[in-house]
């Protein structure tokens, strides 16, 4: 019986050695050769996978954001009951992976990111990320602002772009990403600063614009 | 005579040729034999200045985050009639490196920020960048409020944490440098994120808090 090869499962799995290899030593680092040696696969199966290393990395870029993007959802879907304030303010949390168990994942997307800004594969693969991120964003942005409108938000009060708030947030993420993984922040101090910042948002949108003098 | 070597201005020379190379290659593209051949010194001369290729990055990177705080300095004070409100904007835009002639610049502070996250010394030196930066947003962030107490805001008004604010400000910079070298964001789009944010900030501090209901 020929040996069966879940080419996609394989694919998956050289994915994960990519990222502990990339959390080591940098993306530089990684290599076809060690890459095989981690995931345990030959050198030839990781090169039926990927012909080219940029192929790889743009497939775990791929895959990196995947997870994340699912985090996000099975959050959403853990907790159906909650508002979408409460949502926003988790999802805005998780994408910017300040856990310490997605410390490593952190790392590797900002060398991803960096990566990016001179290489035009793995922008794409990242722009086509932010895109799917941004989407669920807008939608709980938009839904937020609605329900607060529904509360009773006076006439006039401050005009709302749930895209413009998706972008702020997106960014905001992966600035703190950025702060924590160098120390300028504690993971705290970053969780407090997207707390505020929403609950500054809300408290605007729930009151009464300042009257013209 | 003996011919005169200026360390200091030969220092920033090389600074400036690893900044060009950094752009053209990344960080790891950057060998002292190559910075040498760009600053137009002998290797010997490199390394006189620099005893390894991480003193010359950390120095390199001190270079460019003095460029960053010295052109948001100069801007405050070529507009000293502005108000802190208009200040903190404009340095919060200036440190988001979103200008075409500053992209090369954004390139190579994102790498720095990647490789720091994995090296120690450079995230040292980028942290009291970061301080230097943050202490100037604090300041601006606590005139900015005062003002608004000055101009009316009512009583009960949202509580303003100017260091909250400051955190705000520079991790939304970093993310928006990034997400536009990646082309998810025009240069426009990300300046309208901070406008946007500064704009709903001030708005709220001007408001009368929602009435308990």
């Amino acid at each position: 019986m020929p040996k069966q090869v879940d080419h996609a499962g394989r694919r998956h799995l050289i994915a994960e050695a990519v990222c502990r290899l990339a959390d080591e030593r940098g993306l530089e680092g990684v290599t076809l050769r060690d890459v095989a040696a981690r995931a345990q696969v030959s050198m030839g199966a990781v090169q039926r996978c990927f012909r080219t290393k940029e192929e790889m990395l743009v497939f775990t870029l791929g895959h990196i954001g995947e997870q994340v993007g699912e985090r996000v959802r099975a959050r959403l879907v853990r907790s159906p009951a909650q508002s979408a304030r409460t949502a926003l303010g988790h999802a805005a949390t998780e994408v910017s992976l300040l856990d310490e168990a997605h410390r490593a994942e952190a790392r590797v997307w900002l060398a991803f990111l960096a990566q990016a800004a001179v290489d035009e594969s793995l922008a794409r693969t990242l722009r086509s990320n932010y895109a799917a991120l941004q989407g669920v964003f807008v939608r709980l942005a938009a839904e937020a602002a609605k329900s607060a409108e529904g509360a009773g938000a006076a006439e006039g009060a401050a005009p709302f772009d749930p895209l413009v708030e998706a972008r702020t947030l997106l960014a905001l993420a992966d600035g703190l990403t950025a702060h924590v993984l160098i120390g300028h922040l504690g993971p705290q101090e970053a969780r407090e600063v997207v707390h505020t910042h929403l609950e500054n948002l809300w408290e605007c949108l729930s009151r009464p614009a300042h009257p013209a003098s």
